[in-house]
This record gives C-alpha cells, sequence and structure tokens, in this order.
C-alpha cells in the first residue's frame, strides 16, 4: 500500500535505538497507523523487556486509550513472534488489541518460526503484509538471523590501513593512522558489537583496552573482550589494561588459536556480533575459514610503506558487495559485505 | 564583483576542454560578458594555435562584431600572456578591443612574467581583478606550473588495488581487479597526461599497450610511453606491442632507472603531466625520491591476498592532502595529492 515504505523506514528508525543493546535477541521497532496518523512507536530495548510491538501498542495506550488501537495498522521490521519466550507472544497482543493490519519487514530467520505469526494472524482475519523494505530490515537482525542460521555471530573486521594497506607508520612516526572522528566512529562500531576479538600479538604490544569509552555512547555494558593465544592463558602479561581495569570481568582468553571455537564460545554467551581488532596474522586465519561477514576498513590518506600489512598474503581471493564508502574526518570509511 | 566566480566557473569549463592537448601550453579557458550577458567563449586547442582570449573575442567578434567587445568583461583562467610567443601577447589583443575589464584566476607561474599583465593593462586603465577562484584555476594548469617552477614534469601515480592493497589476484584467477568503468576512467587520465611511464617488469610480464583506445575521447596524438629498465633497451622483449604497433614511433626506452633523469627526458620533449602505471618498486622509487605529485588509486571490492604489493615496504611515510573520492562502477577512485 501507499505509504507502507515510509511507515517502515520510521519503524526501522527505532529499531536502530536497540543495536547494541538486545542481544541475543534482535533488536526491533514498531510504528502504528491509523487513517494516515502516527499514533504511538516503541522499539526493543533489552531482552527480558517487552518487544517492540508492546512497547508501540502501550505508548498508544497511554496517550489514546486501547479504544484507539482498533482498526489500526501496526509496522514492525520483524515479523512478530509466535511463541512464548520471556514475554508472551506478539500475535496476542496483537490480536488483543482489534489493530487490523499487520505489515513487517524481515522473515522470522528461524525456520520453524517463519510464516507461523502470518498464519495465525490471517486466521484471525488480521490483514497482513509481509517483506516490506525486507533487505534494510534484515539487515538489523544480520547477527540474530547468522546465529539462528548457524550456531556462530556475525563477525566484522575492522581494520585501518594507509593507502598501501599497511597497519603501522614507519617507526618512530608515532601511533595512529587514522584522525580522531574515524576513532570515535570505531566507538560506535564497537558499541554495536557484543565481544571485541584481538590477537595475542596485539595484546602483547599495543596493551589496547578494546572499551567503549565515548562520551556520547549511551550507557551499555561493556562488550566482551577475547584475546585469542596459541599458547597458554598463563603467558600473557597479567599486568596489562584488560586483566587489570574496570571491566576485567568482561575479558576472555580463548587459547589454542581455533577461530571457529572462540566465535562458538561467543555464541554460547549470547553474543551475535562480534568485532575483530586485529593484525594481519589472525585477521588472515579468520579470512581463510570464511568466518568474516563484514568489512569496515578506515583508509588514512597516507602511503607508509610500514613494515606490518592489514592482511597476509595467500588468502585467496575473497569478493565483496554491498560496498559503501563515506568520508570520515580525513579518511575513508569502506563498508562491505563478504559474498559467502 | 558579484558573479565573478559564476562566470570564471565557466571559464574553468572551457579551459578543460584543453586538458591534455595543449602542452608544452596550459589549458586556459575565457569567456567574454557584457551587462550580465555572456558574449562569448573559447579554449586554448594546441599550442601554436590562438590563446584563449583570443578565441573567446573571435567568437564575439564572429557573432556581435567587434564593437560588441567595447567596455566588456573579460574571465580568463590564467593570467594572460605579455610577451610574444607562437602568438602575439594577448595584453595587447585585449587592449585593441576596448575591453574595459580583466578578471584572471591563476598567477603566471613564472616569477619573470607574473603580474607583468596587471601592470601593462592597469597602466591603459583597463579594471584588473586577480585569483578569483584561483586554486580551481591553478589546478588546470599544474603540469605546466610545475615544469615551469622545477624543469620536471607533474607525476600522476595510477594504481589499481584490492582492499588489501595488492596490484594482483592469486593465480589462475584472471587478470583484472578493476571494473570495466574504471579502466574507462583510467582512459580519461592517459587522455590527460603527455606520457606514460612503465617499467621493464611489466612490459615484459604484462605486455601492456598503454594506449588511448577508447571511442569516447576526443582526437588526439597517443602519450609518449616510456619504459624504464634498469637493463639495455636491446633486452626488452622485441616483439611486444609498444615495439611493434602503429604507435611504436611513440615508444621511448630510458636506460638506467634513474627517476629524474626519465623525468627530464619527458620534459625536454614537452611533457607536463605524466603517468607513471608500474609495480611496486618503480613507483616506490619514484616516491622515495618525492616525484610524485598526485595519486589515483582505484580500489576494487576484494581481499585477494595475492603475492605482489603496490607499494614496496620501507618508504618512509608521505602525507596526503586534497583526498577526494568516488565510485566508479563497483570500484572506489581515491584521487590525492602529495604533500611536498
Amino acid at each position: 500500500m501507499e505509504g507502507d515504505e515510509s511507515w517502515m523506514q520510521l519503524a526501522i528508525e527505532e529499531a536502530r535505538c536497540g543495536v547494541g543493546l538486545t542481544s541475543p535477541n534482535p533488536a526491533v521497532g514498531a510504528v502504528i497507523v491509523k487513517d494516515g496518523l502516527l499514533l504511538g512507536k516503541g522499539w526493543h530495548h533489552k531482552a527480558g523487556l517487552p518487544h517492540a510491538e508492546r512497547e508501540a501498542i502501550a505508548a498508544v495506550t497511554a496517550t489514546y486509550g486501547v479504544q484507539a488501537l482498533r482498526g489500526s495498522t501496526i509496522y514492525v521490521t520483524l515479523e512478530p513472534c509466535s511463541s512464548h519466550g520471556k514475554t508472551p507472544p506478539c500475535t496476542q497482543g496483537i490480536l488483543d488489541t482489534g489493530i487490523s493490519r499487520v505489515v513487517y519487514g524481515a522473515e522470522d530467520p528461524n525456520p520453524q518460526h517463519r510464516g507461523v505469526a502470518k498464519s495465525i494472524l490471517e486466521a484471525a482475519g488480521v490483514d497482513v503484509c509481509s517483506e516490506v523494505l525486507a533487505s534494510a530490515c534484515e539487515d538489523l537482525i544480520r547477527g540474530f538471523a547468522k546465529v539462528q542460521r548457524t550456531g556462530l555471530p556475525w563477525v566484522i573486521l575492522k581494520s585501518a590501513l594507509s593507502l598501501d594497506g599497511r597497519v603501522t607508520r614507519p617507526p618512530g612516526e608515532g601511533q595512529w593512522l587514522t584522525s580522531p572522528e574515524s576513532r570515535e566512529r570505531v566507538q560506535r562500531i564497537r558499541f554495536e558489537c557484543d565481544a571485541i576479538i584481538t590477537g595475542g600479538r596485539t595484546f602483547r604490544v599495543d596493551n589496547p583496552s578494546l572499551t567503549l569509552r565515548s562520551p556520547s555512547l549511551p550507557p551499555k555494558d561493556q562488550p566482551w573482550r577475547m584475546v585469542m593465544t596459541r599458547g597458554k592463558a598463563s603467558d600473557l602479561p597479567s599486568k596489562h589494561k584488560m586483566f587489570t581495569d574496570t571491566f576485567q570481568s568482561r575479558t576472555l582468553v580463548h587459547e589454542g588459536g581455533n577461530p571457529q571455537d572462540a566465535l562458538r564460545q561467543l555464541a554460547d554467551l549470547g553474543c551475535q556480533t562480534v568485532l575483530l581488532e586485529a593484525g594481519g596474522r589472525l585477521v588472515s586465519s579468520f579470512l581463510r575459514e570464511f568466518l568474516v561477514d563484514e568489512l569496515f576498513v578506515f583508509y588514512a590518506p597516507m602511503l607508509t610503506g610500514g613494515p606490518d600489512l592489514g592482511f597476509e598474503a595467500g588468502l585467496g581471493s575473497l569478493e565483496l558487495s554491498d560496498q559503501r564508502f563515506e568520508r570520515i574526518g580525513d579518511d575513508v570509511l569502506l563498508r562491505a559485505k563478504v559474498v559467502s
């Protein structure tokens, strides 16, 4: 119907408020509309709290009373849930209100649930329309969907390179390649992830914090920080920040250096989206096993000829899709998905 | 004055028609305006043919008669010439017409000529305004200005890289990294240059043509093609395209592998802008001697882990400025100038 996409766009913007906060649940947004007017909106804040549909219904009820919902349309970025989880099923919540039309974006990635809400709602006489702005809505839940499909989290590889593909400046030239604006953007990327993986070498050499520390971010638990080492945890420098700072309980060590095992461990902790911030060797071992789903590469405007490359030789080609680029400070950020 | 910048922008667009065609002269454009109306425009087509000012004056004279010029304003991208070259000085040509105001963009890069036109014209009662959109106008003549200042041409390094800084795909995966659109763009970049330099290794391995061959380009003599070899010319494969095709007279071999000497040889042939399309080793030797002025790097949306890097290690950092990026087909083109 005319206008469906604009309302769904608004629901997507609602859902975005929850990205990074909802694991192991997906980020979802909803808006409720009647006679071309917006009655209310809502987003899922956190696992255990109400789903987006119920947030939107509550908002409308608070403002206009429950009877305003009768005959309205709800736009949801994800197919409503039809089974009991921590909260009762949203399909029932919708039916209870008299909402007469349901428009959703992404289908439930779990094949056992997919289409069930549609059947339940249609059987009750509700008009249902699916896959509106489906691809943007699927993007919101790409981590959730990957875990559902494969048991492994969505992996984002973040790299900061000079234009000649180096991760370092020559010795003595200072630490940073990229601009403060790019480093602020990395904070935002970390915020949207549930865990950050780095390698033993980076841990030893750079002694990174891998924390959320930007004052512009909403409050959130620190993401898990995982150090992958081929040796033993006890061989890592015990005084380094990640073992001693306020968030040391959020630090994990994965021994053995097997990327699949590390990711499975994080999935078991409820992680859907994992950020890989590591040196060329570890990064390349993830790439070789086709475990990277998305790239964020910041290019700094310099040639360094530095000794360390962001990616090792001998990978074999990986094709990318959906590439987007934007200027950030003096840098260029290139985003792309790995074609699987 | 109000409107000066818009008219100068039009003069710049005129000048652009000549970029790549005018060496050893600069590309220049001019428009003539009276009472807020465009009377005529012109651009310098080729060394030996009339300068842009005279082209514009001739256009106005042909349409409106010579008396229309009296009291008009001429916008020129470069300070008018004041000395006899292959054609008489434009300052005199302007005075002969009764043009009462001259607005120019870039100053003459030759310190012996700079400001002379201004003095001559002002002494004759003409109102002169300089440095309008100076930086865009200087960009049009950056090759000409570099030769004037240093005796060496402006060097553009063109590179096509995977996102991990490789110039090749792994063996057996095919030749091209970048899209057809990017390769068409390379044709345009070649068109704007007077010579293309490549290395002996690229010559041997790739057997390139390094020709202008896009049907969408205006007619032009092929740029010089120079092979730089550390050995002897007679050791290069004599059957390769550049030695045997229709344009073999445009092929040069530079022995010894000294970048400065090679560039000086091209400057002596009247080259102002030289394109470097070579492998990591030759490219890096130019960079190490600070002989590269500008980069055009095409990034293809893939990681290859190929064996060959676009830039060698151990360069030392080079800072870049004026970086611009644009999407071309599936690739990203990053342009930047080397901070000297």
